[in-house]
Parts: structure tokens; sequence; C-alpha cells
């Protein structure tokens, strides 16, 4: 080691934290060999000082406030690790790179809406900021994407990057068990939030959409234009229908480019029993990028937990500290073209549709009335016996339809939802010819 | 861009270079805005300069000797394309970095044999020796181990890491055909060469465990301590023996930390039907990671075409030219420890075992004592019918083990062997628990 050690600090100790913690201080040899140069835990910050967190806090500094931590003489890096898109995660993170400190963070919500102004703050003052751990947990993903993969021009990215909808997905498919009963067995067991729907509405994956997107594509991080739609309205009756016809049900995070339109959705979608993303079960998560000259790649592995994402941080951490991490978005942050995001481009595709309604005669009639009206070609058609709802009169009517496209598709939707014999919001999802 | 252009040559022109050549001439603005530079193609070297490769040479110098590319002024960084662990390749590359000038690579065989004597040199000159194409074809594999996983201390490595052997072993799984019909239309199809031993034998995946082992465990690459076996051996009785018990057949590159001791193999190996390298079909390559804290992670994607191999080219490229790319092995190569590769190391698994042996009584009595005697408990036994083997008299036995310490396997195997009844060679395979 001829290099100068480092100094380094952690703001919030809470399981992924206290992982990174405990690894700095116990593998300082293995990480000073990869670094090139010896790291030092001279500082850190959490809610509660006096918690045993399995380290020694001896010589090591205690801020009460995180935003303390980029002040001090004797901390060179920053690692961010309290959580929250505004309010002292983010006043750390600009006061540090203000002060000439590199930062890393885990933080996907923080990045998505302020990476780019905070890549920018990070070039300007020649330091990095890097957030490995922000996306599909242990998994390298925006290393692959942005460096293993610098010179593809990118066509499609897809990943299952939220493992709570993972694990209540594949745990409805295995067990046949519904959604309310599964979800609340994951609250119990650790792995879903008391309150559940950043998870399961879709907005955790579109956060880590936004910025896969942005490195891919090389646009400016554009959440909003992210049509999400979470998993709570996937019933046991859709697995099931998914499973006859030879699908599992994900919840996909797609971006492509669509003759320059790139766009992007998170969705719960079909996708085959024979592709690599219906055999990513439980908490896994996985990115597959596709692109040329490449081709396709995917890598599975940990979303989540608190030592793949210490993995991610210190993996970003020995190359913010070799002094050779990339620009976090690939490309000088101030190059990003505006979000060219459009929800609305057009697209073709096999959709499923489940609906549920009066079991009268005339309401299957009426139905695909519409659909013939609007072009869409029935592949498959089934109403289910009454017993199926438990005898409040409706049925579910489960059908898929062949090649459509989607504007089409959309607006038949919306005339269907209008039809007095239709009870509740109608599920739909694309039945995905790729993997 | 604020910094100077840089300017590259390429050494061989083959499928590869010309690819690389064609993706750095077409898309030079997509690469500067990666690289952070303009890069520049001032020179090449190939057999043939009047060949049409789907590029003008106009303004490109070409020279007939690939070592003088090392020795021109115009040229930054130089990409060997040419293959051959000694000769031009090796003539060139240290040149190249004895002048200066940063190396990327394809070449696997020559960086197992040389890939850390280079890596000093290069460090020593300060300029960088990039070879990620080496292992695994466009999968950014190095860089997953090397960077992405940095901080772990790294326990298993597994991978197929050889397109051809997957591509016959998957279609004799999928057809029922025999491996020298397979490979018949392999080399038709090009997918194998015409001496295709190199592929067949497990060299090529050899060479490139070899690098995957020095990065993992960091320690000098040992080539010749990998316990090789090839897939002439497996027979089509093997594929559907391993079929009826859940398995599939792939050649496993292995390094594991057992107890200490490095132990590296590439053979033929039973994986269960449920695992992800069951699922890596045809030309693909996959690498699987397991350590701690992640726990595993596996990428899978092309492992050979031009195309592909040309992404992983342009990655290198693209972070030597932005001045970060990490060293070849992870940490300084000086700093690599003594290669600890112990083929003989004690492990337990169980294990697959086809006998061929004449049909006659008392045969199967006299496998079993030995098995006996060696404390071998078989869980399932096998003897086909004598049309089988074509009636030449003998017939194949087929059987499993329960988990047997392997220095107890191969001592039972070795007396079976001296049999007067076995006839050939015994084929062996570890039945794996894991993916």
């Amino acid at each position: 080691m001829t290099t100068a050690p480092l100094n380094i600090a952690i703001a919030g100790l809470g399981t992924v934290g206290a992982e990174t913690a405990r690894q700095v201080l116990d593998h300082a040899d293995h990480i000073a060999s990869r670094a090139g140069r010896v790291l030092t835990l001279t500082a850190v910050s959490a809610r509660d000082a006096s918690r045993d967190r399995g380290f020694s806090m001896d010589g090591i500094a205690f801020e009460q406030d995180p935003v303390a931590l980029a002040h001090r003489d004797d901390v060179d890096i920053v690692i961010e690790l309290i959580g929250g898109d505004d309010g002292p995660a983010l006043d750390l993170i600009e006061a540090a790179l203000e002060g000439g400190k590199s930062v890393v963070t885990a933080n996907k919500a923080l990045l998505a809406k302020h990476g780019a102004r905070l890549a920018v703050l990070a070039e300007s003052k020649g330091v990095h900021l890097a957030g490995e751990a922000s996306v599909a947990g242990g998994i390298p993903s925006l290393k692959m994407l942005r460096e293993g993969l610098a010179a593809n021009r990118i066509s499609r990215i897809s990943g299952i990057l939220n493992g709570t909808c993972n694990y209540i997905l594949s745990t409805m498919e295995t067990t046949g068990r519904d959604f309310e009963d599964v979800l609340k067995e994951a609250q119990d067991l650790g792995y879903a939030e008391a309150d559940p729907s950043f998870d399961v509405d879709g907005i955790d994956a579109a956060h880590k959409l936004a910025l896969l997107t942005s490195i891919g594509f090389g646009s400016l991080p554009d959440f909003d234009a992210i049509d999400i739609t979470g998993i709570r309205s996937v019933s046991s009756i859709d697995i099931n229908s998914a499973a006859n016809i030879g699908y599992a049900i994900r919840l996909l995070a797609i971006a492509e480019n669509r003759d320059g339109n790139i766009v992007a959705s998170v969705q719960p979608t079909m996708v085959p029993l024979s592709s690599g993303l219906a055999k990513v079960d439980g908490p896994l998560n996985a990115v597959a990028v596709e692109g040329q000259p490449i081709g396709s790649v995917i890598a599975v592995g940990p979303g989540a937990g608190a030592g793949a994402t210490a993995s991610a941080v210190l993996a970003d951490l020995v190359e913010v500290a070799a002094g050779r991490a990339a620009p976090f978005f690939g490309c000088a942050a101030d190059q990003l073209k505006p979000a060219s995001n459009n929800g609305s481009a057009d697209y073709t595709a096999r959709f499923y549709l489940r609906l549920t309604v009066y079991d009268r005669p005339g309401v299957l009639a009426d139905v695909t009335a519409v659909l013939r009206d609007h072009h869409v070609s029935v592949e498959s058609i089934l109403q289910q016996g009454r017993a199926a709802e438990g005898g409040n009169g409706t049925v579910p009517v489960v059908l898929t339809t062949h090649d459509i496209n989607n504007s089409e598709m959309t607006a038949a939707i919306r005339e269907i939802k209008s039809l007095d014999a239709v009870t509740a919001e109608p599920t739909v999802m694309i039945i995905s010819g790729e993997g």
C-alpha cells in the first residue's frame, strides 16, 4: 500500500449499515487489497448510539446529526444508508459532495428524484457519486449495464426489481393462496413492511427502473413517465389462468426503445414458464439487458437483505477509494438527454383480461361485441362457475387475445368497464413472448 | 470532450476484430460519450490487407507485422485479437506494454499462461491490461467478480464456459443423438472447429477457469492444477440416465475453497433440471459466484460470437480510455498468492458411474463387492439389455451412489477398472446438489 489510507463514515446503522460496518472492520485487509489502500471507519451516525450492532464503537466517532459527518476533517467518503428521498439523506449527500467528499448510497428514491443534479455536483467537484446498491440489491446491475455493456446501443432493459413482490407472486404460484393472505405472511416474516404500498404498488421497482432507464438510454431519470401497476389486483384466478396456458406472473419493470421513444412501465406480466424470468423465485431479483452488439445478458441474484446490499455498497466503496468509479449515469451527467418517455407509444401484444360480471344472459355477447368493434381477436375465453366468487351474483370471465395494438385494447377495456354488467375494475396483463 | 482523443490499433481482423473495428467506426459518438473522449482507429494488422471486412480502410494504416503497431507514435491503445498463447500475440502485447501503451485482449490461453507477468509489467508502466472478452464472451464476468463483488470472500465459482460443449450437450439432450453425430453437425454449422479438441476436451474452459480462479481467490493463475475431463465420453445413455433421475449434464468449470485449498476442475457434471445451470442451453455461457456477504449471483449470456465478444472488447476499451480500468486480477498483480490448487483435496459427493461389462454371471456381484469394500453405498443400479451395445457381448451398467468421499470413490473405480469383465474406461460424473 503506497497510497494514503482513506477515512469513511456511515450514516444509518440499520441492518445494511451495521453489516457494512462489520464488513469494513472485520475484512479490512481483503478490502484494502482490492481498493489498493487502507480504509478506516472513523465516524458513524444513527438514531441510537448505544445499541449493540455486533461491532465495537471504540475509536469510531458518533454524530447525532448525520450532516455533521460531511463536515468532519477525518472523513473522506460518506456512505448514506438513512433512506428517504429528501430530509437528512439529501442534506448529507449535498453537504458531502459540496465539501469535496465522495458519496456511496443505496437510496433509489433519492437518486431517482435528485440523482442527475447530484451527479452534476459530484462531477463539478471531481468526486464520485456511487449507488450500485440502489438497484437489484447485490446484483452488480448498474455496473453491468453502464460499464460491462458500455459500448452497446441498448434496446430493452427488463427486470424483476422488487423482492417483496416476487416473493408474494411466487408464493401465490406454489401454494394457490391469495394475495392478502400471502402479504400478511410476508409481513409476519419481515419480507414486507407494515405499510407495504411502496413495494406492492410498484413504486420501489419504478424508482429502480428510472435509474436503469437513465443509464441505459442516456436520458435524465423520469420517474413520473413510468406507467406503474402494482400487484394488488393479481388474484389466484390470474395465477391459475396463467399456469394453464404455460405462463407465470411476475412484476416486470421494462424500459424499451420503441422507434426512438423510450417507453417504461412496471406491471404484472405473464412470462413463459420456460423463460429465465419465470424461474426467478422468491426474493430474488433479475436484470436482463438487450442491445447491440451483445444480444442479451441476464443476471440473477439476491435483491435485498443486509449481506447482498452491503456487498454492493462495499463494491462502490472499493471503486471510489481506488479512484476508478465510473460516472453514475455512465456519461457526464450534464450530457444526459431530456427524458423521452412516452407511455402512449403504440405497441402490439397479446393481452390477458379478467372481468368480474353479473352472471346473466347477454353479458358475454356484450363483451365480445365491444372487443370485435375494436378489432380485438379473442384467443380463448372462460367464464367460471358462480361458486368461484362466493355467491354475490358475479362470476369471473377470463380471456386472452391474439396480438392487438395497445391503444385498441385500451379503448376496448374502457368501453367494457362502462358496461352495466361489469362490476369491478378489470385486471389486464400483457402476455410476454420474451423472457 | 475536454480530454484529448486517443488512438487505437487492432491486431487481427477475423470476425471479432472486424466487428470491433466496425463498432468503433460506426458508433464513435456513443463510445466517446461513455469513454469521455474520442477514440480514433488509426492502424490495423491482419494477414490480408485487401479483404473486404465491411469497413473502409481509408485513413487507417496497415501493418503486415502486428508488433509494428506497438511502435507507432499514433497508437495509444493496442487491441490484440490474433490469438495463440505465444508468438506474435505475446510479442505484440509485451512490446506495447513495454512502450507504455495499454492493451485490450480476448486471448484466454495467453492470459492463463502469461497474464500475471504481463499484469506486473503493465502496472509497473502505469498502463492497463484488460481481458474481459477472454472469459464467457459478452457476459461481463470478470468485471462482476473483480469489481461488482470486490469485497466478497469468494467460496465458489462455477460456470458453463464453453459454448461449443454446451451446444453439443444440450443438443444431445433434446434430440437423443450421440456425441460424434452432434459434433459433426456443430462443425458443419461452424459452431465447432475442424480440430475440436481445444473445446471438447475442456482445455478452453480450463483456461477461462484459471483466470476466474485467480481473480476470485487472489492467487496466481495455475492452469496445470486444474483437473480436466472433456465431454467425449458422454454418451446418449448418460444423457438419458441423467434425465431419468431429474438431471441434465453440463460441462462445469468449478473452483472452490475447500478448507483453504482452492480446488479447480472442468468436468461433465449432473446438475438438477430445476437449477439455473440446467437451463443454460445451446451456445450460452453462465458464470455463478458464491461468496460472503453476497450469497450467490449468476449471469447468463452469449459465450461467443463476433458481436458478443466485440461488446466485451469495447467495454474494456472504454474503461481503459477513461483511465478507470481495474487491475486485471483485481489486486496488484505482484501481490497474487502462490496458486494453492490441490486436486487431491477431499470432498464428498454423489457419483454417477457407467460401466461397460461382459454380460455374464457374477459381474454385478464383483462390481458391488468392490463398492462395498470401499464403503460406497449404491443408491440405484440399472443393467441395460444387450441390444443397447450392438451385440458384442457387453452391456452398460449404470449406477448412482449416495454421498461418498471422492478418494474412496476413486479407489473403488480403480479396482473396478481392473476387473476382467469391465471392457472400457468407466464414465464417472459428480451429481451436483447445487446449480
